[in-house]
């Protein structure tokens, strides 16, 4: 309403009694005021007019795919705390552009909900505005974006972590799995955990080689297309950082149909600690998923009962965990011909 | 409200002007109706008696552990259609025995919404009828609760379609891993798929033996202690029907630890076709849940705009999925001696 206000150059009194059509407002005056609140798709609602400071009771999830673990797991956190408070969460499923488009554009919460939490999802900067426009507040669960308040992991740090073993154990000649989004938008993850990886090669003094670094669609089967590549390459790597354990899972279903013996064979790292990872014994950086969206529901709660949280923004620790697909690679460090290039090689002369 | 007329004797309209402190009723009755009001936890709210018909325009979604698959794919499927109808998704995640009742005995989701859709959780005669006091629509996702509209498989059969397929193949000595909840609370699909199970054993002359059925904690980390279980019996199985995609995971893990080859040594199949299902090759019998989800959110949509839905209760047919968990016995099934029984007994006369 405050937008409406300056915009108008009014008080946001005047705007409040002329959009419920109270007397003391002239006709112009309204009307005018009526055509920016129009403009910025701001409805007075009754109910949220009825309730003093906007306490709706409801806070707004907006996740941007419901059945995926990390995403479910985030909600349960975040739900957990809400309703603990007697806060009932709205649901909202924005998967992908034009579904965040129409969200945005729309906002369904507004007027009903006194928080929005967004769980990692890319926001443009209209979008922003649009949201900053509802006045509740705004936090952000599993990443970071603009200056609301959030919760979320060091992504670079994690991906350090997970190449630095990799590094630490031997090998030299490291391929990264890095993914984008079914419409090929690249996530801020996926650019910091990219970042990591190349940080980590640098600090070690291995030459980046764009050709150990591929990209493919977030999942199972992304996965297993990335090891694909790797593999199809004429000197493969020994080991392979991929964006999360799904991925780092699939990539894992590749090497079994193609007979390559892990850890021997091919090292490979994940970063999330999925339920699934200690079944397919793969070496992970953890992150506490649930934690994070209790934070993110505790954050909400301090900020819409006027309390200042202890920190705006809070980084959860990562940590490494080693497992069975890992280890040193078969040969020494001073041999120019590992495994793989050897495979690779006989592979090759066969042609 | 029909329900506290029906108890004071009195029409709904004298019911709503008593609770509403409206002029035309007896201070006598006012009072009487106030406390059968209160005894059945029936609260007034403004905000319920503005809206005409109850129309919130909310959904509540009642699930009992959001973040595992099965729940968080059946809520994506609900909201995908309940969103497209504009209609708000509230979650109430009801974890254990305590949360239900919890719940039920607030029922935080009366006066806030048109429907409540239980995603399968057991629920005592108790909380249905004070659920049903609620005057909301309820729909049932993924099992059956009385005779709420519902949608659902067939347990029975997809157990049969499971154990049929182990028996198809050649085995006769077949091991049931089934489930009950953390506080031991065994949820009807448990019964239903055990029941499967028995059914076919029995269809094809094969006696049941009950040191075969072991009934675990839910999840991976119970489906490894189920095939230790089945490991350490004297005579163990040839094959196992896991009650679900997670537990049959976590008795693979077993059975890797233990290197005993599958499905050589042992044959297992699940039920779900989880993601991960295929990624271990796991045979099972594959339940499409985001379809259930999504014709839990048309049933609550038809029922809350007064259209007759053209199935009350739908059931959602499972198929057989085979890949590379199942296959014949290693020896023919007119040997007496199956290998895991040679092994158990060359294990027996170690002793």
């Amino acid at each position: 309403m405050s937008d409406v206000a300056r915009r108008a150059g009014v008080s946001t009194a005047t705007v409040s009694r002329a959009l419920r059509g109270m007397p003391g407002v002239s006709a112009e005056t309204r009307e005018r005021i009526a055509k920016i609140a129009d403009e910025l798709a701001y409805v007075v609602s009754p109910e949220a007019s009825r309730l003093a400071g906007g306490a709706t009771r409801r806070v707004a999830v907006v996740v941007p795919a419901i059945s995926r673990w990390f995403y479910a797991t985030m909600l349960a956190g975040i739900e957990a705390v809400l309703r603990e408070a007697d806060l009932d969460v709205l649901i909202y499923h924005v998967e992908g552009a034009s579904d965040r488009e129409r969200f945005f554009d729309r906002l369904p919460a507004r007027r009903k909900v006194d928080a929005v939490i967004l769980i990692a999802l890319p926001v443009t900067d209209p979008q922003r505005r649009r949201l900053d426009l509802m006045g509740v507040t705004v936090v952000v669960a599993g990443g970071k974006i603009a200056d609301y308040p959030n919760v979320q992991i060091d992504d670079e740090q994690a991906a350090r972590q997970a190449a630095g073993h990799l590094i630490a154990v031997g090998h030299r000649r490291i391929g990264l799995i890095t993914t984008s989004d079914s419409e090929d938008q690249v996530w801020t993850s996926e650019v910091l955990r990219k970042g990591g990886y190349e940080d980590a090669l640098r600090r070690a003094g291995i030459p980046l080689s764009p050709e150990l670094m591929v990209t493919v669609r977030w999942g199972l089967d992304g996965g297993a297309r990335g090891m694909d590549q790797l593999l199809s390459l004429p000197n493969p790597p020994t080991a392979v950082f991929a964006h999360s354990d799904e991925v780092a899972m699939g990539a894992l279903r590749t090497l079994r149909r193609a007979s390559l013996a892990v850890p021997d064979r091919m090292s490979i790292v994940g970063i999330d600690d999925h339920p699934m990872a200690d079944l397919n014994d793969l070496t992970t950086v953890h992150q506490s998923v649930e934690v994070q969206g209790a934070i993110a529901g505790q954050l909400v709660l301090d900020l819409v009962s006027g309390r200042t949280p202890r920190r705006m923004h809070v980084t959860v620790p990562t940590y490494l965990v080693v497992r069975g697909s890992t280890a040193a690679p078969a040969v020494s460090l001073t041999s120019q011909a590992p495994p793989a290039a050897e495979a690779a090689q006989a592979a090759g002369s066969k042609k």
